[in-house]
């Protein structure tokens, strides 16, 4: 038993993925506890409801409206999984209503919606901790752990990406999804946090560097275009629906640092599921393409001859899982070794982070300027694209902190210290 | 037996590349004949000489001067294997003499020399090779096969790179090894064309399609300045060796049809070796990292069950050489069969196709608009690195002529339509 009552929770926005997020919570019934529920839309509430009764719970209080939902005093922290066009200005209230929040991931529509967030957080003295899971990814987690250790030398370049045949989204356009809608009528980084948070923690952002600028490069967009032809959608005037989303939108950011970042956006074509995960440095480099880590030292080279009889040497890939007994991060160790590795394993310990957060009314391990600093890719990708390609920077949303940030290392490892290893 | 007679061939610059591509000169002695050979070197000279002696070959005549050997009448093409600072000039000169000639590869340092090439090229009638082996690997040939039969749909993004740890460069630069000093100088992708190369003839690059922009950043350039400081080598006054080449250096090229190429350029950072290879169209990708094709219909899918038991899909790679036997180009089919697939592999067929084209008197399947098109990445780089990753537009070296050229298909197959089928 833990010497700690679970953080009273409430969740806003009740479709698929609160689903998921709640199904993590249940498996961590000592962090945290689901109080309140809200959403527009009854069938939604009713189905989240029915979770409770079959994992035999007590049912939460049900809201339509989230403003009476903050009213409940009893609530510590407010999970919003809504539309990316309505999450950050729900967070902005729940801040204000002095409440920690969560927003599910996603990316911003301008950089002003961003400030507004910051500016909420930092006049109530409350964060906003971003749901991103993948940055408790075992991979991930090792492999910050291996670059602290120093095993990646000093680092140089990494590569990210949210590439996943999502072309099912030429039928969920017409009914009425949400990131369907956006691939129709945008052209940038949609979908950036799941392998730009790893990343950024890896590349301490926010505390000692940060990202500087980047350009963005749109292919054609066909995937979604195709397909709806192919399915017989068409637009409102009955004309071809076109998507304006390039099939493959490449970002390269540069870090104050001297950092440069690879950023792969791709959900309209055909092809396997990858994150794109790279980082490499001095001494080393992961690659998750190849799922394989190369450490100078470690990974073993081989000589060959060539046709004019002269030797070259071959440097080989040692396999990931070479490297889990050696160099999981303690996290992992702590929480997971003995659990599936299933996506509801990364979330538990995202939750649990941020439970000890609230709990401790500390900075989350995922913070408000991460936030705003992962989020604004997209619509820095979208106005670098809509000017050919140009470099644009990324704003200072720190406001010069980032130098400071992050200097005293933990005296002890505590779950919100996750990444500062 | 050929019905015909070997090409006769000259070879100019006799370092380690000479030596490798005249033992595939060696494998193809009904194709090709070396009658002359010429570096301002004895010790090379005579090195290259002593390989006739061992292989049992006659001796080809020496030269200092290539003006001297460019008189000889019975030399057909002359093989360039010179310093990047002077294979362009020399190339100019030797199709001044009405000689074929074939550059070994490199990038180009200015626009204007690329000019001069393509200048010279088209007042002399005779036409400029480049020696470009990669566009004549396995997997490169046979996804341009697939491609060409439509298994991966409309082409929409491709990448490409030199990924190398040439960290040996730190002493070579002692030894006044070109690559090295270029590494000190400058910040560009300096080796681009290993897999731009067959990234290009798969995209049909001067044939109904050009590159026409690109962004490239370079991240901080440590590789080879800790190489050299942990040997103790310091610059000219005693100085720290600092080398100015980004050890990352990411480019993102536009294509008039719409596709997007993502080139890498690193040779200064610990690792395996990738020439960073993605071919992605509407129905499918390659990926070399994976070692993997994914196309639609054809490889396996596999459902699985989410945390909150929805199902979802997961697509999977299936392994290039089960491609091999149903989709290997005609050209690798005819000639490489049953040979190993060692470096003089694709030397040797890209060797048989220049001699065609000298034979034929056509031009060969890598002409000059290839050469100024492909070794322009390196100064444009250069010019986008230095202006902050601004867009730089790429020079039609075509004038126009890219909208028709290839667009009569051959009727029947050779070696120098190996690109075209």
């Amino acid at each position: 038993m833990s010497d700690y009552a679970p953080v009273k929770t409430a969740l806003i926005g009740l479709g698929p993925r609160a689903e998921t997020l709640l199904a993590s919570i249940f498996n961590i019934p000592e962090e945290m506890e689901v109080v309140a529920v809200c959403d527009l839309v009854d069938a939604k509430i009713e189905k989240i409801l029915s979770l409770f009764d079959k994992r035999g719970r007590k049912r939460p209080t049900a809201f339509h409206d989230y403003r009476e939902m903050l009213k409940m005093p009893s609530i510590d922290v407010v999970l919003v999984a809504t539309s990316w066009n309505s999450h950050l200005g729900i967070a902005c209230n729940v801040m204000r209503a002095g409440k920690y929040v969560a927003i599910e991931v996603g990316g911003a529509s301008s950089i002003d919606e961003l400030w507004q967030l910051v500016h909420a957080s930092e006049s109530t003295g409350v964060s906003c901790m971003m749901l991103e899971n993948c940055c408790y990814g075992r991979n991930e987690l090792m492999v910050l752990n291996m670059v602290r250790q120093g095993l990646f030398g000093e680092l140089i370049h990494c590569a990210c990406g949210y590439e996943h045949d999502l072309l099912r989204m030429a039928k969920e356009y017409t009914e009425g999804i949400e990131r369907a809608i956006h691939n129709r009528y945008r052209n940038c980084d949609l979908y950036p946090t799941h392998q730009l948070g790893p990343t950024a923690k890896i590349l301490r952002i926010n505390r000692g560097n940060r990202f500087l600028s980047l350009t963005s490069t749109a292919s054609k967009a066909r995937g979604l275009t195709n397909k709806a032809e192919e399915l017989g959608i068409k637009d409102e005037n009955g004309n071809r629906l076109v998507f304006n989303m390039g099939d493959v939108i490449t970002t390269v950011i540069k870090c104050a640092g001297g950092e440069t970042i690879t950023a792969t956006h791709g959900v309209t074509l055909p092809r396997p599921y990858s994150r794109d995960s790279r980082v490499q440095g001095t001494k080393g480099i992961w690659m998750e393409d190849t799922n394989g880590i190369y450490i100078e030292g470690i990974s073993p080279s081989i000589t060959k001859i060539d046709i004019a009889g002269n030797p070259y040497t071959v440097h080989q890939w040692t396999p990931v899982e070479d490297f889990y007994e050696k160099y999981d991060h303690p996290l992992w160790k702590r929480y997971k070794k003995n659990e599936n590795e299933a996506h509801g394993g990364m979330d538990s310990l995202m939750l649990r982070a941020l439970a000890e957060a609230v709990r401790t009314h500390t900075a989350p391990p995922i913070d408000v300027y991460d936030c705003a600093a992962w989020m604004s890719l997209t619509c820095l990708s979208e106005e670098s694209i809509a000017l050919g390609s140009m470099p644009v920077s990324f704003p200072d949303f720190t406001n010069g902190k980032w130098i400071n940030r992050g200097k005293e290392r933990p005296s002890r490892w505590s779950l919100n210290e996750v990444f500062d290893i």
